[in-house]
């Protein structure tokens, strides 16, 4: 399972609005027959590279995928099918399937015979390739990831409007791997006339990754035509609304499941007071300016009762900065 | 050594402005015979209370101390010569002495046949119970720590001032255990008239702990004669400047080494442009505001390049916050 992960992080940013998958196929005797991933939309799924690879080795063998192969037929024929023709005895997947269309793949394979087992590694699958999907299937919206980089007192950038550069070079580059992965960065009209950010993902040595991110300019003020965001390089949407939900719908529209909000204060806040931001990557650099700009601007608070509240998943430090990831805080009720 | 350092972190914050010392000494045959830990000004310093504790178990046995033996008449005869008359064989200690005055009990002991061995985890000494009083040996001005609990996007307080609680119960609880131990606790004259701090070190049932540190309020202006500062319970002085040195120079000459800075925004500015905060300690706290007021005022930066730059030396989860522990980032050149 984990060799299916792997496979899936690799096509991750390729897929939407398909999940990105991973699967991998042992034959009779327990040895790896064949490992694939999800193709770009119209291509084959996870499955059916692994099964294409495995050839024959497939039959009497194990089918491990990290999520509930579908049982339905879209542009590619339902994955249970092919399972099943592979003649595989048993299929292990990680996640099952949210969406109402697609589901069922566990009860196909089952009644023809196959034994199934869901769950295993589901939470690291969930966490991980497949979080933004799972997100965009349960809720029908993109999965937001609101990424900034701030000092440890809080400022974005200097008294001047000067940035460059808060966060160290090793959080930059993590970044820029991330925007190759995703399906759009967002950013408000404030930033690209103040900031004039390209958007773009760039390899370390700033070059531009091979996959581009589509760039989203939002809010009704009107940009320079010299933007670096209308370069041309990659592809570039305005969205004349600063409603995140307005936001969202036009962007799911375009088979965007996975977005990273990039700033600035106003849009972040905007996106928080909704409750649409879906989690909280904060670089924070171990530097003090004393002035200058926050995160976030207005998100609808006014007293400390009503603060949003998250919930740190994750603290690793990123060369000298401190990497926070947090997640909406659940409410718990009994134990 | 890791015992007698458990003895030194045991009486820290009662022995300024002397060091905080740890000893152990372990019998001929190498078997713990006494520990001991400095006392209160005046009374005996580590090695005396574990030789004492040993006896004559001492004799062709092993001293291990935090910090080299004195080898000067202060209040108390010097540790060399009671190394020395109880026969210890050996001496190990973690840093040498910084202090000119002090200093030379190795050479003392080695003189006498003493067999001495320096450095052994003089790190986690240095980093740890000797921390404030090696910067004040070194420099003569008490240690500051700057503590401050924010939010995610940098907030110590919402928009309408309100901040109980910013950080979770497990950090409170932390900074009170800190309070215990430090010599004072600096707030400046805004921070006591606007959130009215008791500024008292409490146990996790609301008690007050058994040591309170000196409370410090800062700054000319006034301060209402019901401030909760002013309650009596622990001894209270006023500073009416906010320029660093002058405060650093008044605390020194009431012995105190250790100090703990808690606001607000200006007094830590004021600290941060003076190159006078030694540790940063912030509770980052996983909560978003959008609005209200950040930890650090004006700290004489304008632009990017002058951001007082600093070295995370630790990050730990506090209860649900992130605990972010930061020291000066020294200009290193070369290799």
């Amino acid at each position: 399972m984990l060799a299916a992960i792997s496979a899936s992080a690799r096509v991750r940013g390729s897929t939407s609005p398909n999940p990105p998958v991973g699967a991998v196929v042992l034959d009779a005797a327990g040895a790896v027959a064949g490992v694939g991933a999800t193709q770009p939309p119209g291509g084959p799924h996870a499955e059916v590279m692994a099964l294409r690879e495995a050839g024959d080795r497939a039959r009497g063998g194990t089918a491990l995928v990290t999520l509930e192969p579908c049982a339905h037929e879209g542009r590619t024929p339902p994955c249970t099918d092919a399972l099943l023709r592979a003649g595989v005895s048993e299929v292990h997947f990680a996640v099952a399937d949210p969406n109402a269309v697609a589901a069922g793949g566990a009860a196909v394979l089952r009644a023809a015979g196959v034994r199934v087992e869901a769950g295993l590694l589901a939470g690291q699958v969930a966490r991980g390739p497949l979080r933004a999907w799972l997100h965009y299937a349960r809720t029908g919206r993109p999965h937001v990831t609101w990424k900034y980089a701030a000092t440890l007192d809080g400022r974005v950038a200097a008294a001047d409007g000067s940035s460059r550069w808060i966060s160290g070079a090793e959080s930059r580059a993590e970044v820029h791997e991330l925007r190759a992965v995703v399906d759009a960065i967002a950013a408000g009209t404030g930033t690209v006339r103040v900031d004039d950010p390209q958007l773009t993902a760039r390899t370390p040595d700033g070059g531009l990754a091979d996959r581009q991110p589509l760039r989203v300019v939002v809010g009704a003020s009107e940009i320079p035509a010299t933007s670096r965001v209308l370069d041309g390089v990659a592809e570039t949407v305005r969205i004349r609304s600063h409603d995140p939900d307005t936001v969202l719908v036009q962007l799911a529209a375009r088979g965007v499941v996975d977005v990273l909000l990039e700033g600035g204060p106003r849009l972040a806040g905007a996106f928080a007071e909704a409750g649409r931001i879906d989690r909280i990557l904060a670089y924070v650099a171990p530097t003090l300016l004393g002035s200058g700009p926050a995160a976030l601007g207005n998100a609808g608070v006014s007293t400390i009762t009503e603060a949003h509240r998250w919930t740190v998943e994750g603290v690793t430090m990123s060369g000298g900065d401190v990497r926070i990831s947090a997640v909406p805080a659940r409410v718990t009720g009994g134990s």
